[in-house]
Formats: structure tokens, C-alpha cells, sequence
């Protein structure tokens, strides 16, 4: 099949930031594109040949947009797999497969999965709804504190909360979950594996989320991670045995926290682009957009290492504020050598909200830290 | 002014693949862009807010599409300037001004400016039309060999033309020209130069075109060039030199000649992005695509440093081949670390039509030579 230049039709279920950057990759190869999005100001309204709106989990929205394109991909989990089963069983082309997005669409199957292929992951009980969970509190089954995750839907944090008395579940949903063993770990860190469609893979080098001291929150993510060499070499072996496992085309991130002593626990994967490599499009070789695309098409994977060193800092909305977003003293980072801002092209802001996210390259990562924390202190998400 | 997610609106004239890659930048930066070009098939009909159709010679085409945006500007020179003159009295921002391309869009007034501005260049002499300039060398006024060139609507070495001997003029346009005196040359160098509107400037680092030996067509361009630093330092000072004379604001690129004699002469000038520095979208801090905008629109400039050695080579449409394009053996070159094709979105190949280029990036620059010859002679772009 020739891609460049021809009338070949790359499907992508879902219009936003992701989207958003993997489409950049397709213009520069002029590979035909059309995106699904259920939102009309969707980030990828702009940059496709084609934009569609609709619902992604409705079967026949799915379906019927799977049908116009050659071959189909996600930037986003939560999408319609029945109607990805019946387009892969008709000879459609679909990465990842419905099978690997079936395996990880649900948190609990997802560590289901885990333990049945030896993976290190903390210890966990799945729960079909809330009440379920809140019985066996009661009764004394679960030590405090652990972390509740809902099953599905979740996402940035959403559908995620550590519970140390059993008033903290007053108020979560109703639905499938998990209650998970806090680890209190030394890292959060992260390895990118590409998988092409005819086997060939490449990991990107492990990346380290640094967290805030008190908020708790990801303030840093930085490339190469500082870590021990050992640890490191760990954290790749175990992302290439995730990724076999799953045998997925495309990119997998897998998300793994280093425990105190020296551990690696898998925490969760995604089948696709993920915030964790968006510094690879200043930082790496070939991004980790261009990747994806390398591996569901089946060309050769591009060089996944790092030309400097990469910090990424998200963007997001400033508590206090919700209305049209405008971006303060982006001039004054801009300012800076090596910083690069990203913005997603969301007109309004929210607390919270993932707005955009700025990469901070330098040949010294030191320096890239300094101008990272730099970066934070000046540019605020608010609105006019 | 807001330029981030706001209903700012940049009109770019041109939508070639100049612009398209101007685009790109744009929504990384999410900036709404308005595109006039002639042909419904441009490389910029996708990627850009809104694409126009129309003559970009046109008087009313080009001041009606001026009228819809807040700050405008080109991707080619050959533009209807009245309509810029109009537009730009009546208030609007025009970058670069009219007034500058009026200075560069003639290449005889192109040239007359040098010599007022005491920028070293070959000698030459203007004709009204080829008439003219035939009596002069029927009258033995004129050295062969000498260069001759269309003062307007020239590009890719159309309109330029070796003059032997009187046959050689026989088949040119009876369009006003200059012959130009023919300098032997030890390389062909260029520096593209950024300045915003507040007067802010950056130099990229001065990029070598290498020939090939027999054709004496450019094969590479190589940044940075192999030459010695006191030259280097010469053709940087030159082209600040030619960009302060133009008082240009966005990108100049300044082509020049190194003489056997160690002097540098200014060939021509374009004030926009240019294919000399198309290798900085891997290579460099910051592409030079990212800060003609950032120039136009008064940002501060971003570091015009290389990261790596970057050297790209055009791809143009084989000879013997004209149709839909295909791109053989793409796939090969793709599997060598550093190599990012850059496919234009042209669906029909001519023989030397551009119809994308390759980037070759390496720590090593002997390397990426290497590697560059390997891609030159692996990837061919022709018809099915």
C-alpha cells in the first residue's frame, strides 16, 4: 500500500489534543485523514481532510465512520468496541485491536491481566459497584488507606480517589471498581514502547514524573528520567513484557511506579500517544505522533532516541477561573531559548483543564529543570 | 494583542508548501488562518481555518482577501503589491511591508539596491527587454559567458539561463532582464535572518549548498556549512547587513556566493521561509517556520541554534515521469535513523517539480553526509 500522496484513508476515533498532534504528522507525509469527535470546537476540527461529528460510543456512529477509511486508530480509549469487532471480522483494518482495547478499556480486567502474565502490579480487589466495596469495609476486609478507581471512564485524575476512612466514598459513583494497595513509591515513571503492525518495536528512554511536594500532583515530565542506570534498564524490561503481552500495533505507555525498595509496579497503560512523551516533538529523534503513525501503517519505526534533554509542563486552567482562556505571559516564556508552547485550541478554559502543555529542550538537564520550574511560575491558564 | 485561541485571523498569500508548513506552526500555537491561492489543489487546502481560492495577481482578489484578516502575509513574492500599498494605508498590517518586496520582487531593482546599499554583488546591467540587451551584445558591450535573468517570475531556476553565445538568447522572453557577470564560486552559501517588528534580530547558522559535480544542480543543503569561522562570520555580518538595508520584518534569506579570493557576494534575497532552511524544522531550537511567525507577529524570537547537524536534500519529480506521483522506495529510506521525509501534498509529479524534501539529522556530520547521499540515491519520486 502507498500512503503518500494517494487516496488511502486513515481513520482516527477522537478530535482532541492527541488527535490534534498525530494529525500534524499526517500532513507531513499528506496521508488522508478523517477524525470522529463528538464536539464541533474539537482540536481536530482543523488539520484533517475530514472532520465528522458523532457520539464514539455509539455503535453505529462508529461503524458507519469505519467504513469510509482504509484503517483505523483511537486517540482515546472510551469508543465503541463492538462495532470495532464487527469492522475488524469484515477485514477492516483496526489499531489497536478491539482485543487489546477490550483488555485494557476496564481497569479491572486490565489488572486482571496483569496478574494472569506475571506482571508486577500493586495488590487489588475488583468490585462490581460501590456497595459492594462499602460492605466489605464494613466488615473489615480492606486496610486503609487505598486508592479507588472506578473501572471505566476514568481519565487525568477523574475517576480516581484515595480513601482513608470510609466517609471519602460517601459521595463516588455507583459503579465498577477497583480498591487498590497505596504503594508509597520513590517514582512515578513511564516507557513508551512502538509496536509496528509486522513486529518491530523501540521503546522511548524511561521518563520520570516529578510531583508536586504538597499539591501531590505531575508538575514535571522529564526525559531522560533521573534515575540509577539498573533501575531504568528494569523499567524497559518490563514495559517490552507489557507490551508483548498485549501484543498491541501502535504505542503502548506504560505507566510504572519505582517502589522504595527498588521495585517496578505497573500502575496503568495506554494504547496510544500519551502525555508522557509529548516532549519527544522537541526532544526526540522522531515523536512519539510520528511513531504511532510509523507503527499502524507498518513502516519503519524512527529512532526513539533523544536529541536533548526534554521537560514537559501541562497547561491547564487556573482554579477561579472559566470562560474564554487567555494565556498570560506566554510572550515572557517564549522569551526563553528552548521553550516551546502547545496550545490545543480549546477556547474555553476550566479549572483544571488540559489547555496545552509546554516543552522546555536544553543540553543540559539541569538548566532544563531551572527553566521548567521558571516556565510554571510565569504562565497562568486564566481568562480576561 | 492575543494571538493564542482568540478570533486573531493571519491571512497568508500562497499556499504552497511554504505555507503549508507555515500552517503547521500555526496550530501548534492555535492562531485561525486564512490561505488565498490560485489552485484548489494547493498543499495548504487542509491545515489552514479557511482556504480561498483566487489570483494572488489580482488587484481586488488580494485586497478583498486582506480585508477579512487582521494581519497578512506571504509565502511567494509574486503578489499584487498595489493592493498590499492599499491595504497597508488604510491601516492594516502587511509583513513583509510592500514596500520591501517592491525593493525584492525586481530583480534589477533588486540589484540597483545593493549597489546603493554597498552590499558586495556580481555586476550586471538592466534591459527594458531582450531586445535590447541583444543589440549590446551584437555590439560586443557585453562579456560571455554571462547570466541572464527575468527580472520577474522567476523561481527554481526559471528565468535564469548560462548565455555562451548569442544562439543561447534565441529562445528567452522579450521580458525585461539583467545579464549578470558569471562568478566562478567555491561554494554557494545562504543566512536567513529574523527580525520582528520591534526590531528584534536572529541569525540562523550559515547553511552550504552543495552542487553536484556534473549536473551543477544543488544536491544538499548543509547546516552548518563546512567552511572556515572568518567566513562564516563574513556572510553572517553580510546578510545582518542586507537585512537592515531592507528593514524587512519575518524572515529574510540571503543567498551568496564565497568567492575563490575568500569574498562573499550577495545572489538574491527572498523575505519569507525559504528552502535553505527547511532543515531547521529537525535540526534547529526553534524551525524557521516558528519564528517568521513569531517575528510577524511581534513575539520574541526563539534560539535559531542546531541541536544536531542537519542537512536536507529536495525531492523532485524524476525525469521521464509525469502523473500521479508515487515515492518508491520511501519506506527504505525511512528505516535509517534521522531521516524524516516531508511529503508537500503535490498528487502529480512533473520532472523537477519540488515535491517534498528530506531531513537528515546526526550528531555527526560526516554521518549525516553519508547518510544524505544514501537517501539521494535510494528515494525516486515518479508514477505508478
Amino acid at each position: 500500500m502507498n500512503y503518500f500522496s494517494s487516496d488511502f484513508k486513515l481513520g482516527i476515533l477522537g478530535g482532541g489534543q492527541l488527535g490534534k498532534m498525530l494529525l500534524a504528522e499526517t500532513r507531513k507525509f499528506d496521508i488522508q485523514t478523517y477524525v470522529l469527535d463528538p464536539s464541533m470546537d474539537a482540536p481536530c476540527q482543523f488539520g484533517a481532510t475530514h472532520f465528522f461529528i458523532g457520539d464514539l460510543m455509539d455503535y453505529d456512529t462508529v461503524y458507519e465512520f469505519g467504513q469510509k477509511v482504509d484503517l483505523l486508530t483511537i486517540e482515546i480509549e472510551n469508543v465503541n468496541l463492538d462495532a470495532l469487532d464487527t469492522l475488524e471480522s469484515e477485514g477492516f483494518e483496526v489499531y489497536p485491536s478491539p482485543k487489546t482495547l477490550r483488555l485494557i478499556q476496564n481497569k479491572g480486567v486490565q489488572k486482571d491481566f496483569y496478574v494472569e502474565n506475571q506482571i508486577p502490579t500493586a495488590a487489588f480487589k475488583r468490585f462490581n459497584n460501590l456497595n459492594k466495596l462499602r460492605s466489605e469495609i464494613e466488615n473489615g476486609l480492606i486496610e486503609m488507606p487505598f486508592v479507588w478507581k472506578s473501572a471505566q471512564f476514568g481519565y487525568d485524575g477523574n475517576g480516581v480517589k484515595i480513601i482513608r476512612s470510609i466517609d471519602d466514598i460517601e459521595n463516588l459513583q455507583n459503579v465498577e471498581c477497583i480498591a487498590e494497595q497505596m504503594v508509597p513509591f520513590k517514582n512515578e515513571l513511564a516507557v513508551i514502547v512502538a509496536r509496528s503492525k509486522s513486529g518491530e518495536v523501540k521503546t522511548y528512554p524511561v521518563v520520570e514524573m516529578e510531583f508536586h511536594p504538597e499539591a501531590n500532583q505531575v508538575e514535571y515530565v522529564i526525559c531522560p528520567a533521573r534515575i540509577d542506570f539498573n533501575i531504568a534498564k528494569k523499567a524497559n524490561k518490563i514495559a517490552l513484557q507489557v507490551s508483548e503481552a498485549y501484543n498491541h500495533v501502535g504505542l503502548l505507555a506504560v505507566e510504572m511506579f519505582q517502589t522504595h525498595d527498588e521495585g517496578i509496579l505497573v500502575n496503568e497503560v495506554a494504547p496510544r500517544p500519551h502525555n508522557s512523551g509529548h516532549y519527544s516533538i522537541e526532544a526526540s529523534y522522531t515523536s512519539q505522533f510520528e511513531n504511532h503513525l510509523r507503527a499502524i501503517l507498518d513502516l519503519p519505526l524512527g529512532n526513539t532516541d533523544s536529541k536533548v534533554a526534554g521537560i514537559m509542563v501541562n497547561l491547564v486552567g487556573a482554579e477561579g477561573y472559566s470562560g474564554k482562556v487567555i494565556y498570560q505571559n506566554i510572550e515572557k516564556i517564549m522569551a526563553i531559548d528552548g521553550v516551546t508552547p502547545h496550545i490545543y485550541g480549546k477556547k474555553e478554559t476550566r479549572p483544571f483543564r488540559k489547555m496545552g502543555h509546554v516543552t522546555i529542550v536544553n543540553e543540559n538537564m539541569t538548566e532544563a529543570r531551572r527553566i521548567a520550574e521558571e516556565v510554571k511560575n510565569t504562565i497562568r491558564v486564566i481568562t480576561k
